[in-house]
């Protein structure tokens, strides 16, 4: 192993201990540290279902089953290359999205000051403007490739500019992403207004709605990578996969691609370079299985791969 | 808006209030109203599971996530065209199943009468009895187009005559439905008896399995719909979609389509002259996440377009 | 009947239709109106469970199965001397707790300024300030008794001032209550320092531990409807009762009241001159046979029939 | 042991093998049996929830963790007195009534027939109608000692005669118990008039509220039995309990006695001379832990001692 | 029907008695048996989750829905051609690995002695040793066909020699098995290191990775039965399965077949020779529906078929 | 605070990060360290449920809601006077369980060697043999003071020596513990046989049952402690408390203490000298709002409070 990676099973079994995501160690400190896990618990949740703050639990129980030594669809043995811990949480304010976006945004600039790069465990998608600000301080405006089953481009959510629904419209507003290079892929269901998408496409971002991306699968996710050019974040919204793949989540779309189909497009994206990258959007208080906390953290771990394959 | 459709999100949150299919009016007068959406909350569910009369509740709490203005694969602002209220539920003696189903009836020919197409969430597969004698009073014997696992064409369950396993025998019985003009379409698993399926067909139906189906998807809708011919009522019991995907339901049938499946061939089925339609089946109470009652709902709402795309 | 109340159980079962608290009426005007439940579904919840926004509909569905109509306890026809309606849920949102709280206090303040005296549905205990400041606009300060398991005198929580855990200390600081008339009662588990409940009574409240109330239960009510005075607020907290009784709650606090020592209490409570009530803290999401839900919504009906019984 | 009795721990653990009640052998025939425990799985449970017809199957897995060789409290080896097998469920029709009953009575008329004492396994109240047409077509009209947090005596439920809240009333009718004789324990909670309980004495039952039964407990028990004079049955609904000790039932109401409370009243009713006894109201689906099965399989464990202990 | 066989409905619904599988009588004898469905509760379930032992109740529980008398993909009526009976569960001491496989692996062996085939309900997958000492005993080393999301090839785990994760290993060393003629079929996800499936191959077996399989379906199957030659033992590890089709599993890979496609293969394996089978790796307790008792018993039933249509 | 205490939640909410006991440091040292918690998880649970392996996470989980810096009850500021932390979990071999006990023990072993006194987090009853094991060897045997529904005091369980059954026994035999000295509290519910108390009371030990108990409760305590006399041990099985008050437990008896009079027992034993000292036997699986973590947190606090207060 390079520095830190999971622990081994010698000892004892995957179920005891307190649990971190694969078992890696828990350390408050950056030395030698190449990528940090770290959790995002804040939801404003402003839809049907709440609980997204609890999703970094969720993702660290559903990893604990996992077996990340060796990446055999990527032909990488993970932690042979990155160093990687479980950093904790950031400190959040629940209720208060303005305070905690900023307390979120400062902890993970820290990160990136020290040249770690941040692999955030969601929290609602609304978390995304805290991690693009971290980035986009010192690496300026980055590609982003979205996977999520809606786009995140609306103007307002009752009310309020800062929400799930409005996060990627205000990272452009922000200069945080550059739309020329960026991709949202996977959009699917009903439409709150007749022009939602073209409202979208205006602001310079490709979308790729999922009946399209069902279609050109391997084809479309080449020319994402290609479109990004340079430095890039990778969001991964769980609610892009079908909800009887993932049914912990916020508004769950049905009609959506299987975990393999998912897997494979996230797979498809190496090439990328990576300098952040998450999975958002687990609400785990009903999913008795923890079906979506699992398959986040096998989301999470082929993130960590692409980043160990980072070009 | 036409005339009654969605609330606006401007002033609180989906989760907030009373719920409603789709947060539409709940009224008690028929004034302006196109379709009717009405909870048909009764069930015998003489099978493995019980509580099929609380799927209108938990597909008025599923619809809740929905965007419903606009539907883009089949390019229709749905409330636009046609004016919806949820018009609550139809009456029911639980337990009592011949008085059931001669209230529903009645409640349902009310609507018929005043020119309004109810759009039922069921209770169990044995309500469409009521549903087609109120349809059939008002515009003669039906083209039936049935999505389930089951043909429900037996003769006698557990020693009774009206229940879900036996209501498309009856309703052809009764000259409800037009067999030459009906189809059933998604039977799959384990059979009663070897001639199960020719017995269905004896009575003039089509029957096309899942198997057949899986194989010859469009092509087997087009045929369906042109099969038609005249009036018709579309019954889409959420058994006929695999139980990963809709787990809630009374027996469920392992081995079927995934919703992207289920939604692209109900989406097929524009072209039919649906004078009233269904969703049944749904038994909510161990479905923790109501994957069942979303994904119902939403079948609920291509049902909505179809009948906004009537030719 | 006086004016609105319960529907009927001749036509339909209790299970049937779209819920509103004792399948009250939803209205959404006030005339003839004497009191009405209305929604406060707003939580920040900066504890370990999330989703009290989810109370009033949690309490909405366990009211459906109480015999609202006559209470043998306080021997009291209750519909007979009030008029009560379901108003719906006041507007929110979710996630930013100051104009959420500007919203409730107005929404709250026109039902104040018709007459009307609004039963609150929460919501986590923050809802309070708003529900405050609605009354005292219209009342003066009020005398406030608060049943819950924690006093909600903490100046600071995470950081906020404004949450559940601060809401008594801010609202005496607001001029919102009569510290001098007001009684915070059930008070048990671990403290966060050992001044805590001293400096809770340093504000002029009186301060009364389970363990005391166990013991002196009906004389110790006695003295707080006399301490109140004049117009007074009854907020019920859910954890007030022990876990086993209310398992649905933000911070459950084990070795509590049971519910039938519990109503005891409210019973006991006659005599008040309510403004308003609340009942605030039920989390419904993993209390899987809504125990909780079905408790509320009895409390609730014991604090109409407190207002039907007003002296 | 004196014939039939729970299987020995010595091979394989309780949790493993096909579940009868106490691991009770499953035979169809009646050789050397004294008391059969029977399954009545129907429910029509016109109220809020649904799935009383699954009690039987929560009772039985409710009895695996008992140990029910020797009861201390009374100082009884009851299979050392009593043969007792699980003879399985009674033939039911799903959703119909009245034929449900027929068959149940014909199935328990069987057993009394030839001389083997009925331990019913409910299915909601409804089944005691069932019960006790069997019975007193051996024994006579008899006195009926009935625990339960609502009394049955309405006269119609939803426009139904027969359901569990008009079966006591129905039970008088018939001629089936003797009112004068019999007692009506528990009752409590809101009511659906105010002459509700007048009218249920008005047929000649003795009715205790919980309120009372609470204070007068041991002695009020032993009014009861002396009261039932000769031939007895005994029904106990689980609703009797407080829904903290029994959460999975039709309508939960709160305030009720604990289970301690409950067991030992059950106790007190030594003396009564049992021709047949049951236990319903179970609900099963939402009680995770099975809670409510465990202590219907414990009730139902006391009254099998009960009837051991016949005078 | 042959002998054996599932129950008729003609008297009471599926839900009512005590269950079977399939509802086949529970018999202690082995005359006129050609089946014996066992149940083997044993787990040690070294990893995240435990509950294997309750795998069996679990698919008895999951069978009741099934229509077991006529498959169509086969054209057979099974119970014409096989007498199958329930035959309870083996002896087991939970906590104690070795003494519970020697005596799971002598109860089986008493089947094989009197010409019986067990189809064995796990457990989890270290009950295959027992199953392939008793059938090895009597038949000699068997063909392996074994459907699995992990090879089962390790060497140790947590320090132990006899687990899931290393019981195919111990076969061929054990000479259990003919690796030459075996084969391990769905393979998927993180490998604990590089060599993992080259030191499975490394022992004589055919490996078939789950991507491989994806593209070759029916081919691959024809040759794992043409590999197999003759006598042979067909184990279906339940999380071979995506489990989104099969959440209640050990530890639950994603990415994997849908039930579609896993029943496809099962009923390709038509021609081998089996002379025993399983299905293990059910784990209910926190699967809702028990989606995964479902789709294990319609497996075992695609399995008992198999039998029915052996060569 | 002294040495290590929990955390502050000045930074961010009771639900971020990753879960300790009491959100105490996890550390893998002992300088400075009082106490050390420690998980145990090991199950056979030979009984009807499973997972007691799984209760160190659900106590830790459970007591994030605490405020553990000020126990009124005892007027103790625990962390003022002991260094606490989070010692993770001891080895375990899951499915074997004389490998566990022993590495159990020796774990423990080291902790008693380095002066630091164990708070164990069960696992299931039998792990308290590695316990006494470890902590005689430095203390010499021990006084035991049980809380448990059951004595443990059987010789087989299955078949088998070392179970949850028979530990007590066991510990006696191995001079673990002081029978003389010894107490066992709470024993209730059916017997294996008549004579199981009394063969308890042969091997020296005081058993109260919990009808004693409950009748002479603070004096039966103290009688507790000054039998005692020197160096002890309490083990604290949640089975002790009621069911409705700790649902998740391995065979639940109804009928017990609540959870108030359970922690005032706890609190009364006030004056032991600990030496160390458990919670166990808490199954968390369908406990879906962990109540019963949230109960064995507060008991193991109390415990912390009399290892505080030890004299």
């Amino acid at each position: 192993m390079k520095g830190y990676g999971p622990a081994e099973l010698s000892e004892s079994p995957r179920f005891a201990g307190v649990p971190t995501y694969l078992r890696l160690p828990h350390v408050s400190h950056l030395d030698g540290v190449d990528v940090a896990v770290v959790g995002l618990p804040f939801d404003s949740d402003a839809s049907v279902r709440s609980g997204a703050r609890f999703g970094p639990k969720a993702i660290r129980e559903g990893s604990l089953g996992l077996h990340p030594h060796y990446n055999p669809a990527q032909r990488s043995a993970v932690f042979e290359t990155l160093s990687v811990v479980d950093f904790g949480d950031a400190p959040v304010a629940a209720g208060f999205a303005d305070r905690s976006q900023d307390r979120m945004a400062e902890h993970l600039g820290g990160l990136h000051a020290a040249g770690v790069a941040p692999l955030g465990l969601g929290g609602d998608h609304s978390v995304l403007i805290a991690e693009l600000r971290a980035a986009a301080q010192r690496h300026g405006a980055l590609a982003l490739v979205q996977f999520a089953a809606h786009a995140g481009t609306l103007d307002e959510l009752v009310g309020e500019r800062y929400t799930h629904g409005t996060v990627v419209r205000r990272a452009v507003e922000e200069g945080l992403i550059d739309a020329a290079r960026s991709t949202v892929l996977g959009v699917r269901g009903g439409l709150s207004s007749p022009t939602e998408l073209d409202d979208a496409r205006a602001l310079g971002l490709e979308v790729v709605a999922w009946d399209d991306l069902a279609q050109f699968g391997t084809q479309a996710i080449a020319a994402v990578v290609e479109r990004a050019g340079g430095k890039a974040f990778l969001s991964f919204d769980i609610d892009f996969v079908d909800p009887a793949f993932a049914p912990g989540t916020r508004t769950p779309e049905v009609g959506g691609p299987s975990s393999m189909q998912a897997l494979a497009m996230v797979r498809g994206c190496r090439g990328l370079d990576l300098v952040g990258a998450d999975v958002v959007g687990v609400i785990p208080e009903n999913d008795s299985t923890n079906l979506t906390g699992i398959l986040a953290a096998t989301v999470a771990w082929e993130l960590l791969t692409l980043m160990a394959c980072r070009p």
